[in-house]
């Protein structure tokens, strides 16, 4: 089968075979494809969409282009977890040794920040001497010590998705719950978890906007890691407000380890208490999901998890006087404060303008080869329902004089909505996806 | 407006700005924009679609990325012809000289044969020192003396359709409406006619299968060149059997050479004087189709039309002799008789197989730069509703011992269908499409 034929079978609206999905991967990864088939076809999944099969033969295709992790040398169930990203999303930098505090072993590849939200590597390599570019054998020993690990992808793990990947930036193919799901589990499934938690963010700061779609992408995550023969579940959780307080690098790392010392803002430790319970569950470390959360409970009340962070920073080369003294971590020069024009109630925080008010102070890129301002970002002062005066502060930007301020105070002055009266803000979690 | 913006915009369904397409084909021309872009946007063309006025505006920008021809040195009023194209299709041949000897100016540019329709090209290069590669200069003495050329498409005519039709080969992106009349009516307003008649072929052996596309692609075409100032008629004709008796180069020429003597089969000769007859009156030659229809059976009977063709040979290189002396053309050494399996009447003459047959015999490419045999192909024994007996010749495979003969003699034998009786054969043009 030639590669016209496979464009014009998908253009057509035809399932496409395992045995043409693979050699398109196949294609992809040898370079025997050129990149103007490739987004071709590219261009057609997203018009004309991929069943579920396909998707899961698309996903298999793509672990097979690379290495898959072998962790069995490992005792234990591993479990990973994946987030579809979010703005304040430091979700996995305290869950990782959370879950490592209560006996499951967190085996985790991160990627970067693009766009209006953060990625877990650039947030880590905050911290002084962190090093996220371990070899496969580093990381191997790494979770052998100290139970968990958050690294970024090597590139012998899906090649075919950094093609592809680089392709749909600039095809504006990346918009296709298919191809988002065959990227996402791909890479986590060659990541050698045996387990998987996913985060599937919907709402104005989160890449899915709605409900429905978040639920729709959720479903076929988890129906391809199940087909894999990895236990998955998924969270669909809300991504209308920022996730805790803090948005930039060093100041989420702040927040991670207020939170590892029970001092987090109650939205995002709630978020990663209940991630952590569900990993806890997955990795048979309890048999009721009261045993688990009473485990994630003790292993935070009792320091246990805290230090198992302080161990992982060690391991991949930080410093873990950082538990102790936050002093190491950059901190920016300059403070904004941006201050309530009246006196009401806080309706909103919208997250997608946060971000791009983080992004602009120096916290994100806009470009993949953009140096970060680590000490960059945005704290929030309010959060959702809270009462506010005029005058009273808002929200701080923390920033090194950036160009981009006055952009930055423009969106953060836009971003937060005072009202006369609001309702509580519903739970985060809106649904859990499971097979 | 950044190409990756343009992409998602059609991605999306969205009516594509005059500016942005425009954009898209200076990025095409430049080479500014990379082929994996274009093919992005191609794909979503494709499955999108575009308005009348976005194939206008398309058309405008691809004629504007070349040099358009300038034909106002010569008197009157210059009529193109173009045909979507389908099997044993050499009515230019004989209607360029028959309406040139009308007192009509033709100037036509044509192309080569891909897949199992023949080009004009190919087939006017059986004739011995015959050149299509002139330059627009001798295009126009030609045309001042004769009245008809055909040539070839020089490189400064619509260089973005060139780039654009290698893409859309080989990534399945041909098939779109909206790109074909772009294509078609960007050359051949190029081509410097202030008129157009347009022959819209539909069948099993055309490229547009059904009525319905066919008239689509017609009040496209019809629409872009009125909305350019080209008065433009498009005639919607059958292509199930293959026109005329002839298929392959030197044998079209023949037959040709026979209509022009009065000798040509009825419904190839039929079709040749409806479509000059309609370019005598797009051209003030006549002011009713009555006298239209006199002036071109005149031209014929008189032999004038005849030697408009010798003339339009010696000018363009060729041995004006061909008229005389058909003897000038390449024969084919093997001759191979397909006959009836058993008596009835002739139901059905499939034009597609009867085209790859002659394909196969070496008369076609299958590649573009492959070479081709100017005296293989097909010729008929019988037409539409013609009685039979059991081994009676239904039609010659014309050939060099071709390697594909048993292939082609394959194809032939399923192309006639017998049967007990049959209707008489609709008429060859089913409708007239204009503004």
């Amino acid at each position: 089968m030639l590669a016209v034929d496979i464009i014009r079978s998908k253009r057509d609206g035809r399932r496409l075979s395992p045995g043409a999905i693979e050699r398109f991967v196949q294609g992809v990864s040898s370079g025997a494809w050129p990149d103007y088939q490739i987004s071709a076809l590219l261009m057609a999944i997203v018009l004309r969409g991929m069943t579920s099969d396909e998707t899961a033969d698309l996903t298999r295709a793509m672990v097979a282009s690379g290495e898959r992790v072998d962790l069995s040398s490992l005792p234990g169930i591993k479990v990973g977890k994946h987030s579809t990203g979010g703005v304040g999303d430091k979700v996995s930098i305290a869950l990782a040794p959370l879950a490592a505090a209560c006996g499951v072993t967190v085996p985790k590849m991160s990627g970067r920040g693009l766009g209006h939200t953060g990625g877990t590597l650039d947030k880590l390599e905050s911290i002084p001497g962190m090093r996220t570019a371990l070899s496969l054998d580093e990381f191997r020993a790494a979770l052998a010590d100290v139970g968990c690990a958050i690294i970024g992808q090597t590139a012998s793990i899906v090649p075919a998705d950094k093609v592809l990947y680089a392709l749909r930036d600039v095809t504006a193919t990346i918009e296709s719950i298919p191809l988002i799901a065959a990227s996402v589990m791909s890479k986590k499934l060659a990541e050698g978890s045996d387990a998987l938690v996913l985060d599937v963010k919907c709402g104005g700061g989160a890449f899915m906007k709605t409900v429905d779609t978040a639920a729709e992408l959720a479903r076929l995550m988890v129906a391809i890691g199940t087909a894999s023969g990895v236990r998955t579940e998924a969270a669909i959780s809300r991504m209308d407000a920022p996730l805790g307080r803090a948005v930039g690098n060093a100041l989420e790392i702040r927040e991670c380890l207020a939170l590892l010392k029970g001092k987090g803002p109650p939205d995002l430790a709630g978020l990663v208490a209940t991630i952590a319970s569900r990993m806890v569950r997955l990795a048979n470390r309890a048999s009721t999901d009261e045993e688990a959360a009473a485990a994630v409970h003790q292993a935070l009340a009792s320091g246990r998890a805290l230090d198992r962070f302080s161990r992982m920073v060690e391991r991949q080369g930080g410093d873990p006087g950082i538990v102790d003294d936050e002093g190491v971590l950059p901190t920016a020069r300059c403070l904004t404060t941006v201050r309530s024009p009246r006196a009401g109630m806080v309706a909103a925080i919208d997250a997608e303008r946060i971000g791009r008010a983080a992004m602009r102070l120096g916290a994100g890129r806009d470009r993949k080869d953009a140096a970060i301002d680590h000490a960059a970002g945005v704290v929030l002062a309010v959060t959702h329902g809270e009462a506010v005066e005029a005058g009273q502060p808002l929200l701080d930007l923390h920033h090194n004089n950036a160009p981009g301020l006055d952009e930055a105070r423009a969106l953060a002055e836009t971003a937060v909505r005072i009202v006369d009266t609001v309702a509580p803000a519903p739970p985060l979690i809106i649904d859990w996806i499971r097979p």
